[in-house]
C-alpha cells in the first residue's frame, strides 16, 4: 500500500506538527476539541519533500489520495466539488512546520467556474448575493492567475483600474454586480491572450494546480529569505491546507478576524484582536482596510462574541500559551480557521511567560523555554534620549506596531533601504503598506512606518518579529511613492531626510532624535533568574573598554572572555607610540615605543578590572597585522612622516614592506609575538602590574588574570609565547612580593590547533575557540570576500544560513569538539570557551552547552540572549 | 646506577648509530674489526640532549663518566693528560646520527699547556719537533678560543700577518719555532684581553669545555639550515668523539687524507681519494692546499698503501656500501679516523647500487633504498645547450666537482646570492674558498665556482650533496672578492656579468651559454625498472601543455594528475575571450564569450590526450578569482578599454569589483561555477568533446574522461557543479551517439572538505588533495605572506620544515588521513591521489603510501623522484 500523504482533519492532532504542519496540527486538534472547524484535508510535508524529489511532480498516488480525501469532505460537509446545484468552494493554504507568515501563497475561492457560478446564483435571488459571487469568481481568478499561473496580479488591476475610470467611480467597493460580471469575462479573456488556452474550468484540475503552486511557493525567494533569517531548514517542505470556504464577505451578517488571548505587544491578558464586517481574510491581514477592535463584536453580534471568547478560553487552557486565532463569521455562524501560539513582542513574551507561571499553567523551567532568545534584542533596543525627546514635536501619530526607538534617513522602497544600508546608512522604511517582497528591506531598516493596515498587518507582524520599531497605519500621511515623498503634519519629507520613529507610541517625528541604549524592565529579572538557575554554561563578555564592561557587567555577563587589547591601541598618543613601534628598526627602539605604551595599557585594564570587581578577564595579546597601524594614503603618509620626523621614503618603505596579499592569512597574532616578543613582554607587564595594582586596592577581587595567545597553530609556537609571558609575569610578581595566580590560554582559531589540541594542552591552560578565523579558514572563505558569492549558495541552497552568523556544527563544530576532546585529554580540568560572534547565537548556544563547554563570550547586548539561550540548551539537554 | 651516557669505542658497534651517532658508531665498528683506530669515546647524542634539558649544563654524573673514560684510554694508549712525560692530547669532534659535514665543530690537539708542551720538546730534540709544538700550540688556543670561547678565529690571523710582515715573510711555512713560540704567547695574552683570565691550562677542564661547545654547536645557525634543507630533527642532537690525536704534520712521514672506494663523481669501481704529505686533516678539509691523489701514497709510502686498500676493500664489502674514509699517517704508521658511507652524485649512486646488484653484494630491493629520491633531481637538471656551447669557449678550467650545467650573474658573497636569487636572478657564486656560513647562498645558487680546494673541498661536497653544478680550485683565477671582480684567461668579471659553469668537466666561461633540459642516461633505466616493479603508488604529473605532458611521459608519468585549465587562458586570442566574459553583464554575453574559448581549450585537451596515448588526465576546472586575468593599473586599464570597445570607467569598475581583500580565501574554484555555470559548462564540452575526437582516432586510447572541481567545502556545493557538468556531459555523449565513461571529483584543499568527506564521497568519484591550499587554511598562513615570519620560526625552532614543500604529517597529514578513511567509509573505490607541490617530495611521498592514496602527482621533473620516493616507502612498509 502506498505512503499515507493526505489525512483529514479529524484523523489528526497537535502532536502531528511535524507532518502536517502548524496549521494542519492546529486545525486537527481543534476539530478534536470539537471546535466549529470547516472539515478538510491536510496534504502533508512529506508529499512536499517529495513533490521535489520526483522533479516537481506530484505523484499519482499522492494525486489518488487528495481525491480520495476531497471526496470524504464532499460527503462531510454536504456539498460537492464543482456542482451548480450545492457547489464546495474550497481554500488552499501553506503551513510549514515553523509559522512563516506571508511567506508562502493561498488561493480562496477555488472551484468556481461559470456552472458553478451560475448555480449559486439561481440559489439566491438577492442582487447583493449575485454581486458576491462575481465578485468572488474575479477574486479566483486574479488569486488563481498569479499564484498558480504567474500572471501578475498587478496586471488585472488594471482591468479593474479601466472598469472603474470608464464608471467614473474611485473605489471597488462602488463597482456593480454587472461590473464584476464584466470583470470576470475580461480576466477570463486576458488570462487566454496571456497563457494561450481557457482559464481551467475543472475544479480538480484547479485544485491540483494549486497544490503544486502552494508546494512551490517553498521554495520562492522571500521564503527563503525568510527561512535564513528564522533558522528554518529547506529539507522540511509545507504541508498544504485543503478546507471548505466560508464567507466573511457574505453579507452584513458575516465578518472576518484576527484575535490573540493576550495582548501581544504588552503581554496583557485580555482578548486583543481585530475584525472587519463583510470581508474576507485577505483584506484584514492585507492591511487594506483599518479594522475594528475585537471588543466591537460584542455589539455587533453578542452571541457570536461570547461563543469566540469561550473558544479563545479553550484553545489558551489547552495549548497553556497565548494564542494566535483567525475565525470568520458566515451569515452569523462563526468559524475557526486557525490557531497558534502567537507572534508578540519581547516584553509580553516576557509577561506571559511569568503570568503563565504565576497562573500555574507552566513550571518555570516550561517558562524558560517560552521566550525566543533572540527576541530580548528588543528589550535591548535603543530608546530615544529622554532630552532629545522632550524638545522633539511629532508630527503625527500611527499605530504603536512594534516596540523601541528608531532614527534614520527615509527611503520609499526595500531595494533602497537594503542598498542604503548596505552603504553604512540608517535608514527608515516608509511604504503604503508592506508585503512579503519587501522582507530584506525591512531587515535592513531602523525602523519602519506605513500608511495603511493595522497591529496584526504585515508590517506590524514581520516587524515584531524581527524587533524592528514600526509605526503602521499613519492614514494622515500623504504618500507620494513615485517621487519619493510624503506629507504629514505640515512637512513635506523627502527622501534622505531624518525621520524619527516611536514605536512604543506610534510617535511620528520629522527629525532625527538622538536615541540611547535600551532599558530592561519588568519581568526580565524574575525570568532571567529561572534562567540563570537552570544554566550551567556561563556567559561573559567580549568587551574592550570600562564602559562596554559595565554595559555587559548589567546584562548579566560573567567575566570577559575576550579583551582585545589592539582596541585600546588606536586612540590619540597611543595609535603614535605603536607606529613609532612600527617603524622601529631594533629592538631596543621598538622596546622604547613599547614602553610609552605601557602606561596607557596597564591604565585601560586597572580600569576594566575595577569594574570587574573581581570577575574574570581573558586579555587576548595583539592580534591584528601591524600594517592596520599605519595610513595608505600618500598624503596620510607624509603627514605621518613629518609627525614622526622620518623621510616619506623610509615611512612608505615600511609601509610598504607590512603590505601582505592576504591579511586575514599574514603576519599577525601569536606571529606578531614571536618575531617581536618584546610586545608579547609588554603587554604582559600591563596585565600583571593592573592586577596587582587592582589586588591591592581591592584584595577581595582576587584578581587572577587571564592572558590568552591568538592564533597559535603549534604548540612550540605557543611555548616560545608562553615562556615570554611566564618569565616577565613571574619576575613582576616576584618584584612586587606579592602573590599572584594567573593563567596563560589560546585561542583555538587556527584549523591545526584543533586538529592539535592535544598537544597545545600541554602548554593552554585554557581555550578560547575563535570561531571567526576557525569559520573562515575551516571554509577557505574570507568573511569580507564571501559576499560575493553567499548569495548565489543561499539561492541554489548550498548553504541555508550565514555559517558567520550561525555555528556550522557540522564542520567548524566538529573541529570544536574535536579540540574540546582532545584536549580534554591532555588536561581534563581544561576552562574551554568560545569568543566567536557565535557565543550570543541561540543555536550556536546550544551546540557549545551540548559539547561541554565552560562558557560562552558575546558583544555585551547579546549576553542575555546568550544567558537564555544557555538555559533553554540545559533544559532541552536534561530532556534528552 | 646513573644511565650509561659515555661509550668507549670498544663498546659499541655500527647498530648504535642513534646513540653513538654514525662517527661513533663506525670508529666503534672499525674497532671491532680490527682496524687501526685510535682509541677514544664517545659521549652519546641522549647527553646532548640531556644538556639541552638540563638548561645547558652538563651534569655531575655525565662529567663523571666522561673523565672515568678518559683514565680508561689513558690506560689503553698508555698516555696521561696533561702529563709533559707523556702527554695525550685528543681530538673532540662531533657526529650526529645522520652526516653533517663541516656543519659543527671540532677542536684538535686538547690537551696542551705550557707543562706539556715543554715536556714533549724535553723528549725530542729535534728542532723541526719544536715548531710542530708551537705550531700545533698555536692551533689549540686559535681553535679552542674560537669555537668554545667565541673569539672569532680571524681575530688571531691578524696577530699572524702581524708577525710575517714584521719577518718579512709571505707563508705560515716560512714562519720559525721560534715565531711560533711568540705566537703562543701573543695569543695568550690576546685570549687574556678577550676574555679577563688566563687561558686555561687543566686538560681536562679543556675537554669539557669543548664537549660542551660541541653540544652547543648542534643549534648553531648553520647547522639549523642545513638540518632544515636535510629533514633531520632538531631532537637528534650530536654525540661527541673524544680520540687521542694522531698528528699527519708531524714530519715528512707523516700526512693525512680522504678516500673513497669507489669514484664518488661517477660511481667507478676505484679507489678514490686525495691525501698531503705533512699536513693535520683540516687543510684537507679546507682546501687550503691542493693535494695529490691517492695513489701517490702508493709511490711515496708504499707499504702504508697497501695496508690501507686492503681497510677500504674490508670496510666496503662489510658495509656493503661505498665508504668515504679519513685516515692519518703518523711517523709511517696508518690510523684510520673515521668512515662512512659516502656522499655520491646522482649519477655514481645510480651505478653503485646497480653494480653492487651485479656483484651480488646486494638485492634490488637493496640497491633501489640506496639511492637518495632527492638526489635524481641531478640526474634531471640543465645541460648546456649544445649548439650553443660549441660556439662558446671556456676562458679556464677547474675541478669538476658538481655535475650539471649551470648559467647566471656572478656574485661574490653568500648574501648577495641569497638576495638575487630572492628577486628572481639566477646567479653563479664564486669565492675564493666557501665555508659552511655560506651554506645558504650556495643553495640559492644555479652554480658554484672557488678558486681553492680540491674534490673532497667543503664547496664540492657540499654541492654534490645539493645536487647544484659545482666548479672547484681554480688557482688561475684572480680573486678579488672585495672589488666583487674576478680575471680569468684576460677576461675582468665583474658582479653582474653572466658566467656559466659546466660541473661535468671543470670549463669555465665568461658568457651566457643557454641550457637545455637534463638527459636521463646511464644505469638510470634499470634502477628505475627496480624502482617501479616493487612500488604501490602510481606517479602522475601536473602538466597544464602538450610539451610538459611529453616531458612527464618521459620521466615515467602515468598520466595528468592536474591539469590547471586556467593556464591555457592567458595566451593571446584567449585572454581577450576570457577578459571579455568577465566585463559581461548576462548570461547570454558570458556564453558567447565562452563560446570563443571553447576551441582552444577543446584543441589543447585534444592535444594533451593524444600526447598522453591512453594514460589518464585529471582536468581540474577553472580555479583561480577572475581579478587574476584583468590589469590593474591605469594605462594597461585604458588600453584594454579602448581594444575591448568600453568606457575606463566602466572597466575600471569591473575591476575594482573584482578586488578582494584575501584574493586566496575569495571568489574563486568551484565558487566561480556557482556563481556562473556557464564556465563550468564550456569546459565540460571542451573536454568531453576532446575526448570524443581523440578517442575516434585512436580507439585503443579509450579515453575516461576525469573532471575535477575544486576547492570544494560542502557536499551542495559540489552536487550543484557536478549536475551543470552531467547535464552538459550527457547531451554531448548522446547526441554524438557514443559511449563515453567519465568521472567527476573533486579537490580536497579545503578543510571543511576534508572533515566532511562522508558526505562529499556521496557525490565525488574521486578525491585529489589540493596540499598547496588545504596547507594554508590548515595553518591559517598563505604562502605569499608567510616569508614574513617563517624564518622566525626555524631560528627558534618553531618549525624545523617548510610545511609548502614537505606535508606537514601532524596536522595537515591528520586532515588527509581522516579524509581518506571518511571517503572510502562512504565508497570504498574511492580513488585517492595528491597533487600539491608534496607530490614530489620523498618523506611527503612516503605520508601518502602509508595513509593508502592511489596516486601522486607532481611536476615533470620530479617524477623520476616520486617514483624513487614511493618504491622506497613500498619496501620500508613490507618491512614493517
Amino acid at each position: 500500500m502506498s505512503k499515507k500523504y493526505v489525512y483529514l482533519f479529524k484523523e489528526g492532532n497537535a502532536d502531528m506538527r511535524e507532518l502536517l504542519g502548524g496549521k494542519g496540527a492546529n486545525l486537527a486538534e481543534m476539530t478534536r476539541l470539537g471546535m466549529p472547524v470547516p472539515q478538510g484535508f491536510t496534504v502533508s510535508t512529506e508529499a512536499c519533500t517529495r513533490y521535489y524529489d520526483d522533479g516537481k511532480v506530484i505523484s499519482e498516488d499522492i494525486q489518488e489520495q487528495i481525491n480520495a480525501a476531497l471526496a470524504e469532505i464532499e460527503e462531510i460537509n454536504g456539498k460537492k466539488f464543482g456542482s451548480p446545484e450545492n457547489a464546495l468552494l474550497v481554500s488552499v493554504r501553506s503551513g510549514a512546520r515553523a509559522s512563516m507568515p506571508g511567506m508562502m501563497d493561498t488561493i480562496l475561492n477555488l472551484g468556481l467556474n461559470d456552472e458553478v457560478v451560475a448555480g449559486m446564483i439561481k440559489g439566491n435571488p438577492d442582487p447583493k448575493f449575485e454581486r458576491f459571487v462575481y465578485d468572488s469568481y474575479r477574486r479566483f481568478i486574479q488569486m488563481f492567475s498569479d499564484v498558480v499561473m504567474e500572471i501578475p496580479k498587478k496586471t488585472f488591476e488594471v482591468i479593474i483600474d479601466e472598469i472603474k475610470e470608464a464608471k467614473g467611480v474611485k473605489q471597488d467597493i462602488e463597482l456593480t454586480s454587472d461590473d464584476m460580471k464584466e470583470l470576470v469575462v475580461r480576466f477570463k479573456a486576458y488570462y487566454k491572450e496571456q497563457k494561450g488556452e481557457d482559464f481551467p474550468t475543472d475544479p480538480k484540475i484547479q485544485l491540483m494546480e494549486a497544490v503544486k503552486a502552494v508546494f512551490r511557493s517553498w521554495d520562492n525567494p522571500r521564503a527563503n529569505v525568510y527561512r535564513r533569517m528564522n533558522d528554518i531548514p529547506y529539507s522540511w517542505g509545507t504541508a498544504v491546507n485543503v478546507q471548505p470556504m466560508v464567507f466573511g464577505n457574505l453579507n452584513e451578517k458575516s465578518g472576518t478576524g484576527v484575535a490573540f488571548t493576550r495582548d501581544p505587544a504588552t503581554g496583557e491578558k485580555a482578548l486583543f484582536g481585530e475584525y472587519l464586517i463583510n470581508a474576507q481574510g485577505e483584506d484584514v491581514v492585507a492591511g487594506i482596510r483599518t479594522p475594528s477592535k475585537i471588543d466591537q463584536l460584542a455589539q455587533d453580534m453578542p452571541e457570536v462574541y461570547e461563543q469566540f471568547v469561550k473558544v479563545a478560553h479553550t484553545l489558551e487552557e489547552h495549548y497553556k500559551d497565548m494564542q494566535d486565532m483567525e475565525f470568520t463569521i458566515e451569515n452569523g455562524k462563526l468559524y475557526m480557521l486557525q490557531t497558534r501560539n502567537g507572534k508578540r513582542t519581547a516584553a509580553a513574551a516576557l509577561k506571559i511567560a511569568v503570568d503563565l507561571v504565576k497562573e500555574g499553567k507552566i513550571t518555570e523551567e516550561e517558562a524558560v523555554l517560552r521566550v525566543e532568545p533572540k527576541q530580548l534584542d528588543a528589550l535591548l533596543h535603543p530608546q530615544f534620549d529622554t532630552k532629545a525627546l522632550k524638545a522633539a514635536k511629532p508630527i503625527g501619530k500611527g499605530l504603536a506596531a512594534s516596540p523601541g526607538a528608531a532614527c534614520g534617513k527615509v527611503v520609499f522602497t526595500a531595494e533602497d533601504a537594503k542598498a542604503w544600508a548596505a552603504n553604512g546608512e540608517k535608514v527608515v522604511l516608509a511604504r503604503l503598506e508592506t508585503s512579503p517582497e519587501d522582507i530584506e528591506g525591512m531587515a535592513a531598516a531602523q525602523g519602519i512606518l506605513t500608511v495603511r493596515g493595522g497591529m496584526t498587518s504585515h508590517a506590524a507582524v514581520v516587524a515584531r518579529g524581527m524587533g524592528t520599531c514600526c509605526v503602521s497605519g499613519c492614514g494622515e500621511i500623504k504618500m507620494n511613492e513615485e517621487a519619493k515623498t510624503f506629507e504629514l503634519g505640515g512637512m513635506t519629507i523627502k527622501e534622505g531626510d531624518y525621520i524619527s520613529l516611536n514605536g512604543s507610541t506610534g510617535d511620528i517625528y520629522g527629525e532625527a532624535i538622538p536615541t540611547t541604549e535600551a532599558a530592561i524592565v519588568g519581568d526580565f529579572d524574575v525570568f532571567m533568574k529561572w534562567a540563570d538557575a537552570v544554566r550551567t554554561l556561563k556567559v561573559r563578555t567580549n568587551a574592550d573598554t570600562p564602559r562596554d564592561t559595565a554595559q555587559a557587567v548589567k546584562f548579566g555577563a560573567e567575566g570577559i572572555g575576550l579583551c582585545r587589547t589592539e582596541h585600546m591601541f588606536f586612540e590619540g598618543e597611543r595609535i603614535k607610540a605603536i607606529r613609532e613601534m612600527i617603524v622601529s628598526k631594533t629592538v631596543e627602539e621598538r622596546e622604547k615605543a613599547l614602553n610609552k605604551i605601557l602606561p596607557y595599557q596597564q591604565g585601560d585594564f586597572e580600569e576594566m578590572y575595577r569594574v570587574l570587581e573581581g570577575r574574570p578577564m581573558t586579555v587576548r595579546f595583539l592580534d591584528p597585522p601591524l600594517h592596520e597601524f599605519v595610513p595608505t594614503k600618500d598624503e596620510d603618509i607624509a603627514e605621518l612622516a613629518k609627525e614622526m620626523n622620518i623621510k616619506v621614503e623610509d615611512l612608505k618603505s615600511v609601509i610598504e614592506g607590512l603590505h601582505e596579499f592576504n591579511p586575514m592569512m599574514g603576519h599577525r597574532g601569536c606571529r606578531l609575538a614571536v618575531t617581536y616578543p618584546e610586545i608579547a613582554a609588554m603587554q604582559t607587564k600591563a596585565v600583571i602590574n593592573a592586577a596587582i595594582t587592582v589586588n591591592k586596592e581591592h584584595p577581595e577581587y582576587n584578581i587572577v588574570p587571564e592572558i590568552m595567545i591568538p592564533l597559535v597553530g603549534e604548540v612550540k609556537e605557543l611555548k616560545y609565547v608562553k615562556d615570554v609571558v611566564t618569565s616577565t609575569a613571574d619576575k613582576i610578581i616576584a618584584d612586587a612580593g606579592v602573590e599572584l595566580t594567573y593563567h596563560v590560554g589560546t585561542m583555538i582559531e587556527i584549523p591545526r590547533a584543533a586538529l592539535t589540541a592535544d598537544e597545545i594542552a600541554k602548554e593552554a591552560e585554557f581555550f578560547s575557540f575563535g570561531t571567526n578565523d576557525l569559520t573562515q579558514m575551516t571554509f577557505g572563505f574570507s568573511r569580507d570576500d564571501a559576499g560575493k558569492f553567499l548569495d548565489a549558495y543561499y539561492d541554489k541552497k548550498i548553504y541555508e544560513a550565514d555559517p558567520f552568523a550561525k555555528l556550522d556544527q557540522t564542520g567548524v563544530g566538529k573541529l570544536v569538539k574535536m579540540a574540546a576532546e582532545l584536549g580534554r585529554s591532555t588536561r581534563p580540568d581544561l576552562k574551554l570557551g568560545i569568543c566567536g560572534e557565535h557565543g550570543g547565537d541561540p543555536s550556536s548556544v546550544e551546540f557549545c552547552h551540548n559539547v561541554g563547554l565552560n562558557y560562552v563570550s558575546c558583544s555585551p547586548f547579546r549576553v542575555p540572549i546568550a544567558r537564555l539561550a544557555a538555559a533553554q540548551a540545559a533544559i532541552k539537554s536534561k530532556k534528552n
